[in-house]
């Protein structure tokens, strides 16, 4: 079949963002894109089923600065991102028309994908291929190293997770919950809260906005401390659960939500508390765990079947909704994982 | 022998200290110990002749917070610190008089120590007693066990230490030598800095005073990044020690001692680099490494005896000066481990 121009919808940022990002640092424009990978290339080429909107995403959205851990994206360039993707055509032997896949990739309808090895075929397709950007994808595993390998939790450990019905947040207290733990989440709206406690499992849940004060909060909730502190928000909150932390305690620092859109970062005053309570306090990054997902994929797709664990996504339809899709995560608009629908399989 | 009353000299803690500690805090009061202990008791009655000044003494100079985990001074009480003593009189059958002993006593010239189960019989007195208030005491333990177990060190990698001339970082860096570290430390004088490069072989040192920018100061000395980071000052330095570290770096909080003199702790801004770059932050205390230290005792007696380790000793002569030697830690006085020499052995 000879290559056409397909028509390609996509995500454009205009330039780096500072503060909170808006719909109007993105814009969408219409290009098109050949149907076939270029001869004799090893590309993929990709249509985009789901995009997966992630906190980390503002880190690249901003004006690099010297030694940047992560790679900044280029203004007037495409968006991209985790991503369900079904290869239309493929020069890589691994790869072949009709398979499905997730991984990195474009912020647009289709995608020539010219590094395929960083894609992963998806195995399963009983459950909803949108999983596979989140409890089946980077964020799944984040929840389950962060939990299992950086907290080295143990059965009947008090755990809290902040940003707790969030893609990840949600899966660490189903996990704690499976190990034993006690689990108490926070977020931001009573849906949350509510979906914390009677979806999730968690045995406490609170809505942080309704706090004044976050220590005397975690304190009711854990009047004999925590022993697993599982972070993806920072400032404020980490100094109150400082000062709730038990002796040898631990801290798995997954994001700090809280911080990405300030220019200025809130000072954390309680650090005296490492010392005085022995903490350990550890930051991770997903990549580096990716040699666990053959096992975590085995783990959670039996848990999946089987019920042990359910997982909330919150699907917005069309690329034209993917900008805000992706702001409304700093505003803690979206309810479970936060993914785009770009087009039905 | 009968009972007779000796005359003992003794610091008083005043009142709670708020902010810097001033020597009014502390007064010099003359009382009077029995020269046996009670009879039946199984008390150990010493002859104090070191009182060490450490900076974890602050932290008990302070009016309890809720859950303080640290044992607070009582106003209208003597101090206590580790110290080396002579028992004159024992009941208690693991000493006998003419022992000497290190481990907590109180600030005194006399000190009736009813839980001597507490204190360690000297085993070499071939070194200065005064020995077993730093580099064979609390602060030596404290460097091998934050630098050995703590900071899971590797031949080769590069390691920072602040307050690098004092009683547990002259120390830290030394051991970071003999393991093929590459090692570079600040403190606050050209005295002190001269002394690390000089005496206790550091690769380079500064001189944090002299430094308008911390960070670019760090970038000096370490071009490609800080494997491990033995953290003794908080506040400011580690912020800018954060933006230096290495991807997987390790930093061991045994102190922050640029925060325990203010009302309000400075804020610790630069956290997102823990996520960013994987790194592993502990605080930890020594009496958690107790166990370890036979074993670090006959490694250090060695290394002091072969010359492969020295350690400088700020000695100040009379009990009466006691309060003026705690306080000059907090402005740096001490060139070395401070040490109160209260009797001669």
């Amino acid at each position: 079949m000879a290559t056409v121009e397909l028509s390609n919808k996509r995500i454009i940022l205009k330039d780096y963002v500072t503060g909170y990002p808006k719909e109007e640092d993105m814009v969408l424009v219409t290009s098109t894109i050949g149907s076939k990978v270029p001869h004799g290339s090893q590309a993929v080429l990709v249509k985009n089923l789901y995009l997966s909107c992630d906190p980390y995403m503002r880190w690249r959205m901003s004006k690099p600065v010297t030694e940047s851990y992560t790679t900044p994206y280029t203004p007037g360039s495409v968006l991209n991102g985790y991503g369900v993707a079904k290869v239309l055509d493929s020069g890589h032997p691994d790869f072949n028309s009709g398979d499905f896949v997730w991984g990195i990739t474009g912020w647009e309808e289709y995608s020539l994908i010219t590094m395929p090895q960083a894609l992963t075929k998806i195995k399963y397709t009983d459950v909803p291929l949108s999983y596979y950007t989140g409890i089946l994808g980077m964020p799944g595993l984040a929840a389950y190293a962060g939990f299992h390998e950086v907290c080295s939790p143990k059965k009947g450990e008090t755990v809290y997770v902040s940003a707790a019905s969030g893609a990840v947040g949600q899966l660490v207290g189903q996990f704690a919950k499976l190990m034993g733990c006690y689990v108490v989440g926070s977020a931001g709206t009573k849906e949350k809260v509510d979906l914390l406690k009677n979806k999730f499992g968690f045995d406490d849940a609170f809505n942080y906005k309704e706090e004044h004060d976050l220590a005397a909060a975690l304190k009711r909730s854990f009047p004999d401390g925590i022993d697993i502190y599982f972070e993806n928000v920072g400032g404020r909150m980490l100094d109150a659960v400082l000062l709730n932390m038990k002796v040898h305690g631990r801290i798995a620092v997954c994001g700090l939500i809280s911080q990405y859109n300030l220019t200025q970062q809130e000072g954390v005053h309680n650090l005296f508390c490492l010392v005085a309570k022995r903490i350990r306090m550890q930051g991770f990054i997903e990549p580096d765990y990716r040699h666990l997902y053959p096992q975590f994929l085995e783990m959670a797709i039996q848990y999946i079947r089987e019920g042990k664990v359910v997982y909330v996504e919150d699907v917005v339809e069309g690329i034209d909704k993917a900008p805000s899709a992706l702001i409304g995560l700093f505003a803690g608009r979206n309810v479970g994982k936060q993914v785009v629908l770009v087009a039905p399989e």
